[in-house]
């Protein structure tokens, strides 16, 4: 049905009689003269009907081609008189002999352009026209390409593409499961996985080294703007590793895939310690493509008689670069934004560094020149430099800092989402203290290793115990996590009974994996990439929806199948529903 | 924790110092020389233990060492005095001066070795112990190479891999859903997909053009010895299309991996009607791997006093070369044979066609020397061979003979697992009668296109309607199937209709089907393999469970983490259940 694609011809083949298959995109009727621009997944490329060369019979059916037909059309490529840089065909069109109709189209909901005319409701119905827009297609065919490079590096280094279940055993750990109803075996139910983490720690236990999938998960929670009730996930585990092997293995593999596809390289990437990031940017997900370092001047600012500074748990700094020259209007913005409720604080102090020498800040009343200067040292800060400050309880101030120091990052433009910035971040805490259930949840999940040095606090002080755990983050975005795993039996029941499980229980959910420690399990760790993330961070896009072809609506529903649904009594009366 | 892997040091490596982790495999104590084989994923290799170079330290903990300990040692690679020419590794082995336990191991319930003492049901229980057993590791190893040998071709074909959902719409048509209970909205709920069809559809809608996936799918039907209720399918669609062009890139993947996991060249694979391989095989799975087709001999044997042949529907003969000379007990087994329950004929005739020139038969009372002549010569039967018949009901018949052809391959060696003889089988019926619903089903689904010149039968006689499918059938296994699909919705419509479908039920189901096809969707097919039986064919086997990591038994359980199980009545109260 062709003899070439709509991306592929060139100036070199002009005299060439081809065939070409695809969508009638653009169609520009000048009464003596046709032009229709036909496109496929390759590309675009110009065809010209005039009744001379076309016939009449060919002509006319070019006069009544609607937007969006598939046609199949037979012609001669030839120059073209005013090239089209913007198109790879750009320097050639087809005089077309012969057209056919291979499908009719009614006039889409839509327009089939990069920016079109729907509205997300719409296009989520859509789904299928929404997906012929080029954004979309190249999203899709940058999906793919990421696929085959992580298959091909991880290949390269003798990992085993493995599948394991999709119908496993529902555990009560961790966020909620979807089930699936059991026919054979009444009043029992599978479970969709959460994550392969059993099977693939089953998977050293037998042996197989290196494993890797690319593989579904599922979690059935509220769905916030950007969740998906299924996703995939990069999954790998190693063994006889431990943390710097796994680190320099999937940090080889980030660095092939930013290669070869963005060819970009970047660099060794920098480990830091959890309890650092936290120090220096309020979160663990640092966005490293830019500096403003939080500076704790607690003690510099406190008992000089200005209350708001007296009472707060903790004051902090950042110093912005060449902004301090900022206006009254424009402090006054960064202070509403701190004063969001989002955000909760009360509101912000700040210390203009002058060009001049001179300093001047909100906070004069209260602090000598000098006072202010241990300020400026304590935050490096040079003239013409401005210094923010937050103060209040811990917890809030930092997460406020963390805000305020994003919105800096942006309103400065030191967030390009052409520069990447990757940071290990390691030593996470293992467990946290549950309020509701008071109870230790695993900060990780339950098979993560303490490190060696801190497992004696498991009986003394969990909460100081630090994780062999690991999380990649680019650009403030979390792409992975993993962790060096417990292969020890004795251990794993430690750790089980520190997170408030009974023995019983332990066996009840965990059995299988208790047992397999008892036969000669390896030391091994993994790690895990959120490969939906990773494609929309390779875009530079912050949403991961229109990097799956398919996704659900924040309710859970795919409105174009209209799912879920309804069904049969029947068939629920089978199940014994 | 290792320098090299069990699997690689040889020759030339004689005098490294080298670190293996692995798992002791078999321990031989001499008293003062201990042997231990060290083993991986990638071989064994043999480890030399003497008090003299390995301390007494050392010596004393591979004394107390186990099977399936996992141990790590150091130590030098040295000549091998008498070498083993089965191990890859076996011209050296390792003398170990230190060795350390990095796990213990309870002696394991079953033997880890080729062929094991364990039973099923413990294998099964045990399934991460059994995967270490070497011929599981091979066929793993199998699966991921043919996973990663169909991208490879399918890439190099522009083929783009894209994940379609796994939370979709239950559908009363085919095999029966799995279900998952949506919580967000009660009363409703998803299903597995049986196969991704309707939204491989869409892609091409979309104009993906070339679309694959390897790809999990579910059946919830009563397991048979060796269906799965989760397998896995290399699913593949393709866009402006007829079946030559979707035989060829799909004839060109299975060639590709035959040559490149097996190296063998298939050669061009032969095409053959439906209608055809009935007749002369009675199956529309046949073994080519021999000959021995059916001859019809209806017209010639009836009317002669015979009242067996008479009295029968059909009375087919198959030429079995070479076997003259059967014993009267060999003939007995076979006749034995078409006699039990499953096959259910009533006898078995048959014709020496002696080496000499002479004729002998079973029926010798019935017929003159030139009434066998002209079955002979039906037969196209030379001196030496034998002519079996079968007679009765014309479906009993050929099946029971399609059974006894197969029988006959196998007691002549005629089925040898390493020679592959594929096929494609062409225009299968679009629908069959079904007596109990007293409607027409669709052979393949209701996508799958009619041949042209047929679609006028749909109105007068629909069980004449060829299909234009097709399917690929190698050594009598059905390896894949698929068709060119619909692309017109009137024709679609008229398919639902033909299918008993009311329009509502058609629109309920299938309507954003339908709604697509008004918008200028192309001409397209595909096809799907079953991946799990693939990988037990290019090992020359036939269950298809030990092809898959961890497989449910026939009663649809994992019985290693042992699921379904019961879940907690809250999650079911969640779920509104």
């Amino acid at each position: 049905m062709r003899t070439h694609n709509c991306g592929e011809l060139r100036k070199k083949d002009i005299k060439t009689k081809v065939i070409l298959s695809g969508w009638a995109h653009r169609i520009r009727d000048k009464g003596k003269v046709i032009w229709i621009d036909i496109r496929d997944r390759y590309g675009i490329t110009q065809l010209i009907f005039e009744e001379e060369f076309s016939g009449s019979k060919t002509f006319n059916l070019a006069k009544k081609c609607g937007r969006e037909f598939v046609i199949k059309i037979e012609g001669e490529v030839s120059e073209r008189l005013s090239n089209n840089p913007n198109l790879d065909t750009g320097d050639i069109e087809i005089k077309v002999f012969n057209i056919e109709y291979l499908n009719k189209s009614e006039v889409p909901p839509f327009t089939i352009e990069d920016e079109t005319d729907g509205g997300e409701d719409l296009r989520m119905k859509y789904r299928y026209l929404d997906l012929r827009r080029a954004p979309l297609q190249k999203n899709i065919m940058l999906r793919h390409s990421l696929m085959q490079e992580t298959r091909i590096y991880l290949n390269s280094q003798n990992f085993l593409e493995i599948e394991t279940p999709v119908l496993i055993k529902s555990t009560p750990e961790g966020a909620r499961d979807f089930i699936v109803p059991s026919r054979m075996n009444k009043g029992q139910f599978y479970a969709l996985p959460q994550s392969p983490q059993t099977f693939k720690q089953l998977l050293m236990v037998s042996g197989f080294d290196k494993y890797y999938q690319l593989v579904k998960c599922f979690r059935d929670e509220d769905l916030r703007a950007d969740r998906q009730p299924e996703f995939t996930q990069i999954d790998c585990e190693m063994s006889f590793v431990d943390r710097e092997n796994v680190l320099q293995n999937f940090g080889g593999l980030i660095s092939h895939l930013f290669k070869n596809i963005l060819d970009k390289d970047l660099g060794d990437i920098p480990v830091m310690q959890y309890d650092d990031v936290i120090k220096h940017y309020g979160t663990d997900k640092p966005d490293l493509r830019f500096g403003m370092r939080f500076n704790d001047i607690t003690s510099i600012v406190q008992g000089k008689g200005f209350k708001v500074f007296d009472d707060s748990e903790i004051i902090l700094s950042i110093n912005i670069e060449g902004c301090s020259n900022y206006t009254r209007k424009q402090i006054d913005e960064i202070t509403d934004f701190v004063k969001t409720p989002q955000i909760g604080s009360k509101g912000l102090v700040y210390i203009k560094n002058n060009e001049d020498g001179t300093i001047k800040s909100s906070v004069d009343k209260f602090y000598s020149t000098d006072d202010l200067k241990m300020i400026v040292d304590e935050n490096n800060s040079n003239p013409s430099d401005l210094i923010l400050i937050l103060a209040g309880d811990e917890k809030q101030t930092i997460s406020a800092m963390s805000s305020l120091r994003l919105l800096m990052g942006d309103r400065l433009n030191l967030r390009d989402p052409e520069i990447f910035n990757p940071v290990w971040v390691i030593n996470f805490p293992l467990v946290a203290w549950d309020e509701e259930s008071k109870r230790y949840h695993a900060m990780h999940h339950p098979f993560t290793s303490p490190i060696k040095d801190d497992i004696d606090l498991l009986n003394s002080n969990p909460e100081k115990v630090r994780a062999n755990a690991y999380d990649l983050v680019i650009n403030g975005v979390e792409i992975g996590g993993g962790s060096i795993r417990i292969h020890d039996r004795k251990l794993q029941e430690k750790v089980f009974e520190t997170l408030g499980f009974t023995n019983e229980e332990a066996y009840n959910q965990f059995g299988f994996l208790l047992d397999a420690f008892k036969y000669g399990t390896p030391p091994h760790g993994g790690i895990a990439f959120g490969f939906d993330r990773l494609c929309a961070l390779f875009s530079g896009q912050e949403s991961i929806r229109d990097f799956i072809a398919f996704p659900k609506n924040t309710s859970g529903r795919d409105v174009m199948i209209n799912t879920p649904s309804e069904i049969d009594s029947d068939q629920l009366k089978e199940l014994g529903l």
